[in-house]
């Protein structure tokens, strides 16, 4: 049964199933005796430490519940040191001085943290962006040709096409993968002790910097060069953004879909269940409630970013400012992954109401040849062009009689028309033509994002 | 047994037991039934309802789980026609219908947030602030002469005494408790209907602002003197606002804290338990652990506030882009609640060192009487005293000679010296007596307080 | 003629002549020259310096420069000593040991910095947010029958009315005014020294209290009851929240009239020059460029209440970490002012389409009965009102036919409609009429805020 | 002579003057002008244009000045088209037409804007960072084996060495600089038009994409893989975030740099002039006013990234509410290169006190052995090493014996202390020499980054 008596929206109405196995207090807690293991197998592989030590630990490390160590922590006050305790109950009396060797606290927690972001971060958040972006290429491709008006302002200005409104989410998207694919990858791990030098690690081991390369690989981290007690914050910082983004790509397509499906609008609709309820007294309605969701939770995670660039300041060799704030920051990915998947379910079943878009369309459709008559005037040699299609414009709409027809009747204008090519012709009369080249540059970019997503699925990117 | 398969650290690790019944899920089910009982009640006094349908539903309401609502919003999406689906399984046929009626969702949700947050800040939050501010006015007074070098820049100024610098808190957090008084006050409920103008009331009751306020005040709410779909933000952003901003003020009192806890300083000592451990290397360490927690919390929803601007905005009638995020205010509440009750704890039981504050003290006792005597030289007439004075200083430190030896040298000094009164003398001798009006002010700010807080506790404020 | 070597877009573009004699830097001057001088004036009434002081100083500021205060500060580097050596250079020998007697720096600065902001807000925001209010209140009352749909979450709801949607912001914008009011009164003046504690001055006045309340409320402050070397942070955040809680209120009107600019909407037009170019290839465009300008000015003004919460936090008696940020407060003030200017402007001219309202409100028309249809089924005893219309509605969408015949001819529901008095029959059957109390809610909120701003021109309120 | 009649401290405070061809308003028209140069340049590659067009707009460029476009402006309410006017105003009759032929707004604005935060990054930002970091680099290879007490919690812990200290910015800024030329280097330029489809240029040319390339490398710009009317949002957030984590390394260094300079640690000074005052009534204080300035810029231009999220979002094809928030961006890299420049000066003068530093060691010279007393305790087979020493620590602070005496006396540890090698016994009795690899790092990490500083100067990096 779930558990309603808590504080957290993002347990008890967000979370993502798939991320508890990396983000909850208990992953975190596996994750550092997973360190403190990596820990004994290189003290082993440097001759320090018996083979046995490593095995009762593993052992161990089955047995250990995060209640315990919490209760252990309670009586003590010291996190790390509580599950340190906690693990010398489970082994022999010979192997408990090597648990936690020459460690300093944070050697453990920033390690288990990288680690922990990472894995979630390649095992579930990337996987879940890959799959947005194969919808979002799905339907820049089937919508390549379907008409729209493009608007700027709010206002509509030029045509363009669906496909190529959503293939431009396809190279945000795509880009976005790249960036948190590479900050997520830059997460590091230390073993350099209380304050970085390796003071403790060195009285007993000589070559230091190799034994914490040894450490952090066995984790697949790569050690920061230098540290001080904890990691250097900007490795993490770079991840926050890159997840922080990303999320705001999500909510500009939530916002513009949100707009798209304005009653007056139409153009697109959110999919709806049967037995869904619009409102609780308006039973006509059909919400955009998913893509207002996702805006709201941009809203509400958005601001962490402040947060993680107040943690890039630590006095001294570390002050302990930074603690709280980063157990928060897996919850941020909690959040972003619900929101990527919210987003994925609702854009695979979308409706592009196609009627609705000729409808639109149809309103501006006289108005758009403005751009290209005064483009083309001036091509022609017509010294002011601009400001002739603006009266014109002026007229039509004075006189209510289509620009279309004006110009064709319009004594100074008939002279350059002579000059233009009939494909230009065509375009004066046919604005649904005016789409410049919309449904090449949906190919191009979804076929490079395809390509990418198929290389980052097979490791080579 | 607690749960530590959960995201968020507010849920596992930094909740507050006392505010459960107020800020969770479950509770806030509870408010909006509350809200739903109140729209019955009124109805009845509008003669719409007859009496048994308010009693069938109070009795219902004891029976309710917010599982239950929980599994019907997912079949049917929709989380308040939920309530009221499930609140009428409970009823007769004949209640059926008096339930929800002529309400909007957000007349009962808003209504019901404005409850819990008002009725949490009153019961738990605001006697928490209560109960630190006698701590810091005990030890405002308890330390009214104990001398402190005061610190600009983190350099040695003026003397202040301890009790001086406390009784800058004890103004501070008065003042920050009376504005979250009055903005916990200022928070609404409202019952307009969807789009703000009552329409559906409208059709069964005439005097629908009297409706309104009627069940508001059942709830010791105000109602918005208008509202759409949703109550005006600003109170909300109001009341965010007076939290954070007081969360900034416990945050400059856990800077101030840890830098006089420095090693080198050693001013004053987090209280320490027996079985604690400092760090898991250092095992001599003692270090203000909370003090940071509390600065680490500041960091992390302070920026919060961000989002409360952002959901000022609401596109015409509203859009729901503020659901989640409205979601996530109690949190704010809790966090902040944890660091009070952690300062209180931690500050009651803090310890002054006298020896330290001594020795401090005398590494500048020389040098601050250069602004005393800067002061009266020009009150007596030199015409450039700041300029003399430094020379003074640059003398007495490149000839490592006392400034008070110094100038009972100074041939220039000594003329302006004979004018001086003796008790001007007096403080240029003794540079610990130079601590202004430090004590009284401390009393008079003191006395002020305590008086306020008992005013508010007696409900006369 | 105007400078473009500016790095800022304050100075360069969008800054208020009004505001010069307020918040530039060389206001600033006269404003700390003004408090060196009110200083004098209490020292005179305190019997330490002669009346001759006061005077020499009043001449003496009327022919100082910035520049030349400047000049001297990049030899001495302190900006407060600089201005006292310029004022020293302009009087006489006897006159120079009395200026800035016993003052420390921020005695002036912070003190004259209050004194900045209360008047620019007093003699110009203020003053311009009453005019908006007043064109608010004008529009408001103009449009209070204008029909126009109701939005929630972009979809059609219900209907109100134009001017009822307009005095939401009568009553957000009113409220608003009153909170800047308040802040700003509430900013503070302080003589207390270096540490807060009085000790210089204590030297030479016995009532220092008495002294600092005397030469504040020469400047129209009120005495700060207790201050380190700087003001207490909280009355500047609060000043500072009231004024971007206001902003944040444009800005949502400004997203608001920019979505009922929609080509596809057209409700509302933003009013266009002649000579006014609307897009640089697309001249048929009229966007809403200043109700966008006035959200990019939220958006970046805004977060910089971060900086003031951050400001909050001054380590012991003070450290300079708010200093290069305390100056940037005066530009939230320009660019705020700067924005209700523009909005005052443009409102005032807004064109209101009531032929577009009438158009899509005819949109919705037949959907808008569903919820009416619902509240009176309930009423009149229907156990699952909200099912029977939802089912009606999906009916008439699938049909085709219009809800309003639907229900005509619904067997269930005619037995109902039999006990609707006929003014309810009367909304089912025009849902224009459907408007609830609009109307009435305008007068009210009108009528009510009209006088409040009598009020505070009258220095009542 | 300089203005101060402005409100923005940017302008009259804090501007650098080497940016002021770079990144002033004035600036910006020169780099729009030379966009539109470069589209004349390629429509005479692609044999649109002849080549006197291209000569006479160069021409005309040279003599054009912001205030006559900003007149313009004033007249027709549009920058791009006011710029547009003025140039065409100098040219020939049958040049006219090709100004601006096919371009949209946004074309010229968002090019122009990555060209002159590129350059200006290129020319002043990037080799300003250089020279800081090459100071870093002196400076911790000049102490890398001056010892000093590290410290975690503002609590002495184990030893390091300045030298150390200073090697962890050197890493920081190396990255950080690496980060800022990553994100500047992938600023785009962009010549889709008015949505993003090249709709227009596409009349008059075939291969538009390599147009737009030609274009865009003419002023060592990529183009943009797509865009809508303007360019996608991400690579500026990127460049603004390289920038702030940036910034933020900065401010970590002042805070540290502020706290070794309290008077209880003093470690190192601030470089202080002659004629400089401290304080305008303590002559003899030495105040950190330049890492304080810093650390307040932060604050103040920190939160900055909160805009340019939200700029991310623009709806549709594009919304102008990206269009002041964007003009003050540059403002945020001044600020930036002033406390780059502001710490490089600081930090070149600054005063490592090596007695001081000796001092603060002593404090805790006897207490730092408990770590390696412990690790090798554990490393000899002592179960509980920690809580042994935990206890000895205790005991030493009660019997106020030093610990290094107390565990030669302790029957217990004895038994381990024979197993000790002799260098590990040296460490337990000269704590100074417990610094673990701190040189070696320092060389290390400083050779790595003299050698990237070179390869970016070389332009291989």
């Amino acid at each position: 049964m779930k558990n309603f008596k808590l504080f957290s929206p993002t347990d008890y109405r967000y979370g993502v199933d798939e991320l508890i196995d990396y983000l909850t207090e208990e992953s975190f807690i596996k994750y550092k005796i997973k360190v403190e293991i990596s820990l004994l197998e290189t003290l082993y592989d440097f001759k320090i430490c018996p083979k046995y030590v490593v095995d009762e630990v593993k052992n161990a490390s089955k047995k250990i519940k995060a209640e315990e160590i919490y209760r252990e922590e309670k009586r003590i006050k010291h996190d790390i040191r509580a599950l340190v305790n906690v693990l010398k109950k489970y082994v022999s009396e010979k192997s408990k001085p090597f648990i936690h060797l020459a460690a300093t606290s944070y050697d453990i927690v920033d390690t288990a943290r990288s680690l922990m972001l990472k894995e979630a971060t390649e095992k579930v958040i990337i996987p879940d962006m890959i799959e947005l972006e194969k919808i979002f290429i799905k339907l820049a491709r089937k919508e390549k040709n379907t008409l729209q008006i493009g608007r700027t302002h709010g206002q509509h200005a030029e045509p363009i096409t669906f496909g190529f409104f959503i293939s431009l989410y396809v190279e945000r998207w795509g880009e976005r993968i790249l960036k948190v694919k590479e900050t997520k990858d830059n997460l590091k791990g230390k073993f350099s002790g209380a304050v970085g030098c390796y003071n403790g690690l060195r009285l007993i081991v000589k070559e230091v910097e190799k034994f914490e390369k040894k450490l952090t690989e066995k984790l697949n981290l790569t050690p920061s060069r230098i540290s001080t007690q904890i990691l250097l914050p900007e490795p993490m910082v770079d991840f926050t953004h890159s997840i922080i983004s990303s999320f705001s790509v999500l909510a500009n397509f939530s916002d513009d879909m949100r707009h798209l499906q304005r009653t007056e609008i139409g153009e697109v609709g959110e999919p709806f269940e049967k037995k869904q309820v619009g409102s609780s007294t308006m039973p006509q309605k059909r919400n955009p409630i998913n893509f207002e969701n996702v805006k709201s939770g941009w809203k509400t995670f958005m601001p962490r970013i402040i947060t993680s660039y107040m943690d890039q300041i630590s006095e001294h060799q570390r002050d302990l400012t930074n603690s709280l704030s980063q157990r928060y920051i897996p919850e941020i990915l909690v959040i972003f992954d619900s929101s990527v998947r919210r987003i994925k379910k609702i854009t695979e079943n979308i409706t592009v109401d196609k009627k609705n878009l000729k409808r639109n369309f149809d309103i501006s459709r006289d108005k758009v040849i403005a751009e290209p008559l005064q483009i083309l005037l001036s091509y022609y040699g017509h010294p002011e062009a601009h400001e002739k299609v603006r009266k014109l414009a002026m007229k039509s709409y004075q006189k209510n009689i289509p620009l279309t027809e004006i110009i064709f009747q319009d004594e100074e204008i008939k002279k350059y028309l002579k000059k233009f090519k009939p494909e230009q012709i065509e375009i004066i009369k046919n604005p649904e033509k005016y789409t410049g080249i919309a449904d090449k540059k949906v190919e191009k970019i979804c076929n490079l994002w395809e390509k990418k997503m198929k290389e980052i699925q097979n490791g080579k990117c």
